[in-house]
């Protein structure tokens, strides 16, 4: 089985690499947090700007009010976005991210350009593959 | 809503950009093809070899092969993935990155080699959310 330091003993023992190859490496689950359908466009409408959760739930089109805060929340507990209530009547709560999370988007933010960059070559792939399917 | 080329434009009118925040564009699927649980570690483990489908199921820990199967299939359909059938018998079938998968691939190792460096501040944030939440 592919190496990943137990999620326990991890912090004690830094010498282990985090594989996300491995099937119980708790990086595996934080990868998923972040590459997940609408845990990326979270952190990606985040990397723009601080928004309050509606503001979000307009940026993010499609997603519903419980998953986004489900996205939220699994975001706020890994650790990369920070979640601040302020003290107004009704309160205000913003989203932004962490150091640590900024560092995150700015890499899911270059492998998302990239993608919607190429997206003529995908769309023509498809079509060649489609067609040699077809014709068969 | 966002802006977003049609799908059955895409290719005549390139001067309207993909936008993964809008609900209908095709990046959004290709993207999640790419970051999806399996496609990710698919797209990786190709990143470092050219493989044959039941080295794919090793080195993927935990994908069934009907999975690994439905996923080759996504990314080779979106010309991420080469697939090649060697005229052998029983035939020799092998997966590769494409040109454009390699380029995505590298994009997707740098987010994933991120996030495996970082899952210590990661495993730390995850007991500060859990003890406060414990404490209130």
């Amino acid at each position: 089985m592919t190496d990943c330091p137990q999620h326990d003993v991890s912090l004690q023992e830094p010498q282990l690499p985090f594989n996300v190859f491995a099937r119980s490496c708790p990086s595996r689950g934080t990868l998923e947090h972040v590459t997940g359908r609408w845990g990326s466009l979270t952190l990606g409408a985040l990397g723009e700007d601080t928004l309050r959760f509606n503001e979000l739930r307009r940026r993010v089109e499609g997603v519903s009010e419980k998953m986004l805060s489900q996205t939220l929340h699994a975001l706020e507990r890994d650790g990369l976005v920070h979640r601040e209530a302020q003290a107004t009547n009704p309160p205000r709560v913003e989203y932004r991210l962490t150091p640590l999370g900024l560092d995150t988007t700015q890499r899911l933010l270059d492998l998302i350009h990239l993608v919607e960059g190429r997206m003529p070559e995908v769309l023509a792939a498809r079509q060649a593959y489609d067609a040699e399917r077809a014709g068969r």
